[in-house]
């Protein structure tokens, strides 16, 4: 945190607080922070007295201070007496703060200089250590099996709730610390790229689109694969062979020292020349670690150099309102000169290829 | 939104944005943010492209205008923008909003006033309406049979995790639209109130707590058991009976015009008569809505006065150290002279009597 111009960070994501201190809680809408002051490498955990004893047992630094209040305090002012006793006049704050926190600082005299540390931040965790790694790596072999497992289990009549029921019960068995999400589109729900399961069965012919993210040592895999539970009609096909091109071709484009808009730029390309860019209306790809979303994100625009032991997705699609969309989701690392996949599950409509 | 002095407020957050518009999106990183003009009761709605189909779909807003971006573009330029045209000097901002998308408009020339409008925001959920209500009691309906199907599947050699793999799948079978959080605690974890669920296995004997919350339609109910497998130890029972004594003599103190802090100072008055004041770590409760946690809080200095419809948890507890835990907790709807209570299950220790 010895970053020019900062007195002090504050920290109040799960994956930062996690990053540097070993100890991280959900907050809703009680005060968890981590405030690292620029002198001494000091430092101060405000926390719930409930979290208390968590907070001992879990958190990592050495000598910090651990600061409990109770549900008839105010933990903000807690927050104002800290930064006033230790002359704090300029204060890095992450973007994901709630406001709530921050707006009383508005009115701190001497008035303190706020600003935002996500770059920093994203700068440290963007490049895996070997277990993050180890982690990432476990998260998607986790995935895949649940994968293949949700796709044998479509059958015409089943709804999509119940088939997202089922892979969430499935993930915990196969060993993920928690679900992040499970999105099941079928027929003409695979066109609304983020619509959440619903009671619609499956027909026979009908594309099922799986999207899957878990948790695993506090680090998330996110896979997505498209089948028909009957042999694909033509139009089906067709789309999807883009779309697998596009991603194929897109990977081809990863290596150390490439850059992130490269990667979208070729998978953009392939759909683009095939007459769907329009219908492709999202980025390629992010990072993935202690985040599901986060740096590197692979879009147009972003220069970012890809860099050894980077993590992220890459996944192209096309979504035909109406009608279906289709999408393939890779988990991969960046290796010196390419990358390893880590989604090790075939390129099919078919669901008899996931057998 | 005519509130004095206010020229425009922008909402981020799901249940807000649920409750003005029928519409809300859990957004992750990119911004979406719903903008309302106190000029003609104008309003914008802020979404990335993909979400642009859900959102013609069901934002319920007349005259809203609906503006999408594409990843390569910057939100937060579109919401300056918005803010410059339409003259906005004063915004009222949402406190959960993430600091990212606040700190641009720091700079804004003209500046802009920034004021938090959770209060006002929340003075308009805390009574609930009748659908609202129907919403509440189907929610609390589905989690009393969750919660009697829980308590029923323990036995000596599951593990927490085993156990809570079990209730997340039961209560999207029992008709949870989602599950919110299962805490299942056993022996002395159970001393711990935010404890996820470990690899722990149950023993004879063992404490388990079970913390269990769902949704409904976009309501949630949070309900807290705490049995024994075996015949309760006396100090078990001891404990166990305190905190009975505890909630039903602070659900005796509601009624209409009651004050919050009467109801926290009735639970706490009689943990503490027994001894166990420093051990009942938490406030009373917390309102129930479109938030697991919103007004109105349960606690000391509460001086908000009860009304009908509002909805709220009572949950007192007691966590010894090493030992054990116990909490129980109903939620209830405020009646004329008194209340309802959402939560039919039996006040016992024993799983024998949730048969």
């Amino acid at each position: 945190m010895r970053h020019p111009g900062l007195d002090a960070a504050i920290l109040t994501s799960e994956p930062n607080m996690l990053y540097l201190s070993g100890y991280s809680a959900v907050s809703l809408e009680r005060l968890i922070a981590l405030l690292i002051f620029r002198e001494q490498d000091k430092s101060c955990l405000i926390v719930p007295e409930l979290e208390r004893e968590r907070a001992e047992e879990n958190c990592k630094l050495q000598g910090v201070e651990i600061l409990s209040y109770r549900d008839n305090e105010n933990p903000v002012s807690i927050l104002v007496g800290l930064l006033s006793k230790n002359r704090v006049s300029s204060l890095g704050v992450e973007g994901s703060t709630p406001y709530r926190f921050i707006y009383p600082l508005h009115s701190s005299q001497p008035p303190i200089t706020l600003s935002l540390i996500d770059d920093i931040m994203y700068s440290l965790r963007i490049v895996k250590d070997e277990r993050e790694v180890e982690c990432l790596e476990k998260a998607a072999e986790i995935n895949n099996k649940l994968l293949i497992d949700a796709v044998n289990h479509v059958k015409p009549g089943l709804s999509e709730r119940d088939l997202a029921s089922f892979v969430r019960a499935r993930a915990l068995e196969l060993g993920a610390d928690e679900v992040a999400f499970v999105l099941i589109q079928s027929g003409s729900n695979s066109a609304l790229p983020h619509q959440e399961p619903t009671t619609r069965k499956i027909s026979s012919g009908d594309i099922v689109l799986f999207d899957i993210g878990i948790r695993y040592m506090g680090y998330y895999s996110d896979i997505t694969r498209t089948v028909t539970y009957d042999k694909p009609l033509p139009r089906q096909q067709e789309i999807f062979e883009i779309v697998e091109r596009s991603q194929s071709e897109a990977l081809s484009k990863i290596s150390e020292g490439a850059r992130a808009q490269e990667i979208d730029g070729e998978a953009r390309r392939i759909i683009t020349e095939a007459g769907y860019g329009r219908f492709f209306i999202h980025r390629t790809g992010h990072g993935l670690g202690l985040e599901v979303h986060e740096p590197p994100y692979i879009r147009e625009g972003n220069l970012q150099e890809l860099r050894r032991s980077m993590v992220f997705t890459v996944e192209p699609g096309i979504y035909l309102a109406g009608e279906f969309g289709v999408r393939l989701e890779d988990n991969v690392i960046v290796s010196g000169n390419g990358y390893r996949n880590l989604t090790k599950l075939p390129k099919s409509l078919q669901i008899k290829d996931y057998a």
